[in-house]
């Protein structure tokens, strides 16, 4: 049995997921929690990770690299951002250590666009960026990485030009709960990408994006007149929201040729039939294989074999 | 003294006013106070309205007039919807009578509009609609009236032909308090709406209404990259809702001869100077003098002399 090569460690807001890689580059052994940023911030990174290495028996000298939050500000350690353009390949370069721990502990930046006017920022895309652009040819492609906060990379090569960030999953989720349309989504089931109340919602949303906070509001409007069912009600305002992030992305984008989607599960398919139903061709990688093969790229540039 | 012709309220979600009208029209008493229908719906309609008549020394046999969230479902009894292509003419005809009181309280209907794509409803605003009209010239007028739930009516003289709802102040309101952008806004000041980030947002919003939701994200990327203000933040959030209002509205106006803005204080002159950033002229309409103008005009029709 191999001791393994380095542990690859996802660390988000709220979640953290811990894969344990031979040299071979298999997996070795996996641990997911719920203990993201927020809650290793009280409990601690350092504690957080040593006990989630010690559940896999990693041996003691085994390297560590990290993508995400714990990278951030209110993080672990701050690994900065590098600015847009930027090369895919100096992520690696530019990983911080972490300091006074008894291994070594690199921490991947994030990517900054300084642009006054277009501001963006993304830390752990980023890393699912290195791993999926793997899989695409050469040319311009549109990297859609759908989530609380949507991230649309213009990818030329192996440089990212630059980013747009929507705030789609938060806008659903503070809507949802928060608005007046809490009422009308209240105990609503779960949707799927064919269902018509989303099809529509997508279609009308991304051909009148300037009717986005309408169509929000014709959500309630149709639950008084007509009875709409919570179902069809969260389809409506999941799809309005998608269908204004499409058809921005879309206005932004320049000559492409092709569309990459890195997403999984639900969500996945919902952005993928959302695409489709605009028309539009697109490449779909899995969120997981994409951070796992970041990961990867990294620690290879970082600890050659 | 006069003893009074008719007493009229604006009862409100949050607001409840009131004033006593003598036969040449003069204001002989107001009332405002916080007892909207949220709180008279545990209190009990009739015992905060007899507090606030008793208080004016209302005589007993003095008829009421009330439009707004009194007439709701969840009201004091409900006064139904007028449907579009709705008479203005037609609001005061479809009052409903509030039974089993001691004096003649009515209650104005909202209005409707039941088309399957673009179902929505008004409830008070088709009040202010009506004293605003009295203003207005011949043709086709845009009506732009901001809030919560800011409504956009087409008004072909005397009709009624269409409106759109954008859920524009509750979107500030839910996303300044709910979402990530909570920490850039928080202990922001007041902006106005020459204040260049207002203005700024409002154009690009207005211009690229399909960005509005990267937009509301470069809020909080621009205060990690660029110390944005948190007034400024304000403004800038501001500025990116009612700017893809304004084109919503504009979108689906058709040929119009006047946009009429009906609105108060400082939200009044923050729509102004958004519309005239966007190079419409505006005839701007106090909302208080409205609701009063619309409701006096429903009790003359009701009640005449």
């Amino acid at each position: 049995m191999t001791a393994g090569y380095y542990a690859a460690v996802d660390w988000g807001t709220t979640s953290f997921r811990l894969w344990l890689v031979g040299e071979d580059g298999a997996v070795l052994a996996e641990r997911r929690s719920a203990e993201g940023m927020t809650t290793a911030a009280k409990v601690g990174f350092h504690a957080v990770l040593d006990t989630h290495l010690a559940a896999t028996d990693a041996p003691g000298h085994l390297p560590i690299i990290i993508c995400g939050m714990a990278g951030a500000r209110q993080g672990w350690r701050e690994a900065g951002y590098l600015d847009t353009p930027a090369a895919l390949t100096a992520i690696a370069g530019n990983a911080i250590c972490v300091p006074d721990v008894d291994r070594d502990i690199r921490i991947l930046p994030g990517l900054a666009q300084r642009d006054m006017r277009h501001p963006d920022v993304m830390r752990g895309e980023e890393t699912q960026l290195l791993g999926a652009a793997g899989t695409l040819g050469t040319g311009r492609h549109l990297v859609c990485m759908p989530g609380t906060h949507s991230k649309w990379v213009r990818l030329n090569g192996d440089t990212v030009e630059g980013f747009s960030t929507f705030m789609t999953g938060e806008l659903f989720d503070v809507v949802s709960r928060h608005s007046i349309l809490s009422h009308a989504l209240a105990d609503g089931g779960v949707f799927a990408g064919n269902d018509p109340a989303f099809v529509e919602a997508v279609s009308e949303s991304a051909r009148n994006p300037a009717l986005a906070t309408n169509l929000l509001f014709s959500v309630r409007a149709g639950q008084l007149l007509h009875r709409l069912s919570a179902t069809d009600a969260k389809a409506r305002l999941s799809g309005t929201l998608i269908g204004i992030e499409i058809a921005g992305a879309l206005a932004t984008a320049g000559s492409i040729d092709g569309i990459c989607l890195v997403a999984s599960g639900p969500l996945g398919a919902l952005y993928h039939a959302a695409l489709q139903n605009q028309g539009l061709k697109v490449q779909h990688v899995d969120a997981d294989d994409a951070v796992r093969a970041g990961l990867s790229a990294a620690a290879c540039a970082i600890w050659p074999l």
